[in-house]
C-alpha cells in the first residue's frame, strides 16, 4: 500500500463512532481557550499596543517571547541569551530553515529508522541522502534526533546515548538537530537534559555548540498559532534569520505576543494538566494492551509523549490491518509511514492523546481482536507453495 | 555602499524627529484594531470554536477564507473555486513556495530592473539566473511582475503591457508570478484586470492559465497575521500545498479565522479609508516635489500603491545622499536596493504611507535642499582630472 493510499484511508476516520489512535496531535479539550481569549483581548484592547500587534515585526521574533524561551532553555541546562533564539512558524519551519541552510544535494542526514518523516520530508527538498547508520567514511552534515518520547516509538535517549550522539557528531563534524517537540510531556522518571545542554557542558558556550535545539508550543499550549523556536549559536541563528526573512518575513506578530502572555500566565499549569491527562491515557492504553493482546504482539512503554509503538506478530502487514480496522471503527498509523528505507510493514503507531479512557480500552480490544483473527486465519495453501 | 551598510544606516531612522520615507509598510493608524479585537473575541468566546481555532488545520487553508478570496478574485475577472486558492504565510511565503516548486539552478527568472528584491531573494535560494530582458533563445522559467503600482517605481502596466507579458510567457513556456501586493490601493483611474484575468480569457479555464496570482492582506487589513494567498490552476495549487506542508504545516488557524471575519465585516470600508488617506499623502508628496525640487530631479506619478520613484540629477549617488539626509532627519531607500544588476545608484524610493501631510512637505523640502546643495558643490579639481 502506497503512502497516498494510507492517507486516503486515514481520511475516513473522521466519522462518528470511530476510535482514532492515528493523529499525533494534542487534545483540543486541553487548550486554555480562556487564557488565549484574555491575551488577544488585552493586546487588542489597547489601541497603541493593538496597532503594534497588527504591524510587521522583526524576523528574529518578539523580544519578550525570545527572553522567556531563553530563560526556559537555561533552566534545562542550555544557558543562552535571547539572541540565541529565533522564533519560527512552528518547529516544522525550524527544520525547513535548517535544511535550507546546511544541506546541499548528496549531503548525508543521519536519522533513526523509524523517525518522524515530516522532518525528513522538510530536508528532502534539499536532496540529501538519508542514512540509518553512519560508517566512519560517510559524509554526514546533519543528525536528526527526537531524544525525548520519540515519534513514533515513544522511546527516550538516556544520558549515555546523548553523549554518544555528540561523539558521532564530532567524528563527522556534523550538526545535531534536536527536535524537542514532546520534551515537556514527561509522565514518570527524571528529565534528561537536552543534547544541547550536554553539548554546552563540554563546549563551554552556547555559541560553540554543534546542536540546534528545535522547540515548539504546539504540543503544550496550541499548535494553531504556529510558534516554535530554534536555540543555537548566535552565528547560526543570524544566518537562519536571513533565510526566514526571505522565506516569509517573520512569524505572526500578534500570535507571538499572545503566546508570550499565555506562556507567562499559564505554561506550567497547562503542562501539568496535559501531563496528568495524557499519563492516565497512556496507562489505560498500556493496561488494555496487557489485557487484550494476543501472543506475539509487543509494544513500547513510553515515559512521556503521545505514542506507543507496536510490533505485530508473524510479520503481519499493518497497512492491510488498517483497512480491516477502519471497517470496525478503529484507526492507527501503519509503521511504514515512519521508515525512509521502506521497511516497518509489521509495525504500527498508536496515539493515546485524543481518546477518553473508555474509548481507549474499547479500541485496543477491537484492535487486538483483529490481530488475533488474523493469526488464526488458516494459512492458504497457495502461500506455502502447495 | 553595500546593502548591509544601507541596512545599518536605515536602523538609525527609528528615532524621534526623523521623517522616514523609507519603510514600504502600511500606516498602523489605519489598522482596524477594534474589528480584529472583536473577531478574536468572538472566535475564542465560544469554547468549541475556540478549541478548533487553536488546533492544527489543513494546509490548504480555512475553507471560508478560501471561499471569500475566490469570490474576490472572480470579481476581478479571475473566475475560480476555493480549490484554486492556497493560503500562505503572507505573499512572501507564496513567492518562496513558487520558487521551490519551479526553480532549478540556472533557470531563468525574468524580472524588471528595478523590482522588489525581496521576491528575487526568495527565488535566489534556488539559484536561478535573473534576466532583465529575455532573448528568444533564453530559457525562462518564471516571469515576476508587480503589475499594479510597482515596488519601487509606483508604475502600472496597462492592458496592452499585460497582454505582452502573456505573449512573452507563451514564447518561453514560462509561468508568470503576478504579485498583487498593492493592487487594492488605487487612488485614481480605472482598475486594470489582473494578468491572471487576461490569461483566463484566452485559456478558457483557471486550470489552464500560466499565471500564479499572489495576493495579501498585508497592505490592506494587517501584515502581522501573515496571511496571503496564491490563486492558480488546481494542479499547481496541489503541488504547492505539499511543499507548504513540509515547510511549516499550515498558516495559523486562528489568524485565518480572524482575518476571514474582519474581511467579511470591513474589507471594503478599510480599503476605502486607506485609499483616501494614502491618496492625499501621495498628492501632498507630489505637490511638495513640484514646489521644492531643483532642476534635473525627476519622479514618477503613481496612480496607487505606496511609492514614488526619483531619479537624481547628474548621476548623483543616492546612498551617499542618504547618509547626509539621515543627519538632517529624513530617510528613504537608495535605488540600488532594487536592482539585481548593481545599477540604480542615482535612483531612490520614497514611501508616502507612514507620514502625515505636514511631515511629508517638510521632509521633501529638506531632501530637495540636500540635492540642491549637492548640485551646487563646486566640482573638485581631482574629479575632472586637473
Amino acid at each position: 500500500m502506497r503512502s497516498s493510499e494510507i492517507r486516503e484511508l486515514l481520511k475516513l476516520i473522521d466519522r462518528p463512532g470511530m476510535i482514532s489512535f492515528a493523529g499525533g496531535i494534542p487534545d483540543p479539550a486541553l487548550f486554555n481557550v480562556a487564557a488565549f481569549s484574555a491575551a488577544y483581548g488585552r493586546i487588542l484592547g489597547d489601541a497603541a499596543a493593538g496597532a503594534r500587534a497588527l504591524q510587521y515585526s522583526a524576523t528574529e521574533g518578539h523580544p519578550p517571547l525570545r527572553r522567556w524561551i531563553a530563560e526556559r532553555m537555561a533552566a534545562q541546562g542550555v544557558s543562552c541569551e535571547p539572541d540565541n533564539i529565533l522564533i519560527t512558524s512552528g518547529s516544522q519551519q525550524a527544520l525547513d530553515l535548517i535544511g535550507k541552510l546546511f544541506l546541499d544535494p548528496g549531503d548525508g542526514v543521519l536519522a533513526a529508522a523509524p523517525t518522524y518523516l515530516g522532518a525528513l520530508q522538510s530536508f528532502s527538498a534539499y536532496e540529501p541522502r538519508f542514512l540509518a547508520r553512519a560508517e566512519a567514511t560517510d559524509d554526514v552534515k546533519l543528525i536528526y534526533l527526537v531524544p525525548d518520547f520519540d515519534n513514533p516509538t515513544g522511546e527516550t535517549m538516556d544520558a549515555a546515548a546523548r553523549q554518544r550522539a555528540l561523539e558521532i557528531a564530532d567524528r563527522h563534524d556534523a550538526w545535531i538537530v534536536e527536535d524537542g517537540a514532546y520534551a515537556a510531556l514527561r509522565y514518570e522518571g527524571e528529565d534528561v537534559a537536552p543534547v544541547a545542554a550536554f553539548d554546552q557542558r563540554r563546549a563551554g558556550s552556547i555559541d560553540e555548540i554543534r546542536t540546534l535545539y528545535c522547540g515548539t508550543f504546539s504540543k503544550t499550549l496550541s499548535p494553531a498559532l504556529r510558534i516554535g523556536w530554534i536555540c543555537g549559536p548566535r552565528a547560526v541563528i543570524s544566518r537562519l534569520t536571513l533565510i526566514q526573512q526571505v522565506g516569509d518575513l517573520h512569524t505572526s506578530t500578534i500570535n507571538q505576543m499572545a503566546m508570550h502572555e499565555v506562556a507567562v500566565s499559564s505554561y506550567d499549569d497547562q503542562v501539568a494538566r496535559a501531563r496528568d491527562v495524557y499519563r492516565s491515557r497512556r496507562d489505560t492504553m498500556l493496561a488494555a494492551l496487557a489485557r487484550h493482546a494476543p501472543e506475539g504482539l509487543s509494544w513500547t512503554r513510553p515515559k512521556g509523549g503521545l505514542f506507543i509503538w507496536l510490533t505485530l506478530p508473524a510479520a503481519m502487514d499493518a497497512a492491510a490491518l488498517l483497512q480491516r480496522a477502519i471497517a470496525r471503527d478503529v484507526a492507527f498509523v501503519p509503521g511504514a509511514a515512519f521508515f525512509f528505507d521502506g521497511s516497518g510493514s509489521d509495525r504500527l503507531r498508536l496515539s493515546f492523546s485524543l481518546s477518553g479512557e473508555a474509548a481507549i480500552d474499547e479500541g485496543i480490544e477491537r484492535l487486538c481482536m483483529l490481530v488475533r483473527e488474523e493469526i488464526d486465519v488458516p494459512i492458504p495453501a497457495a502461500a506455502i507453495g502447495a
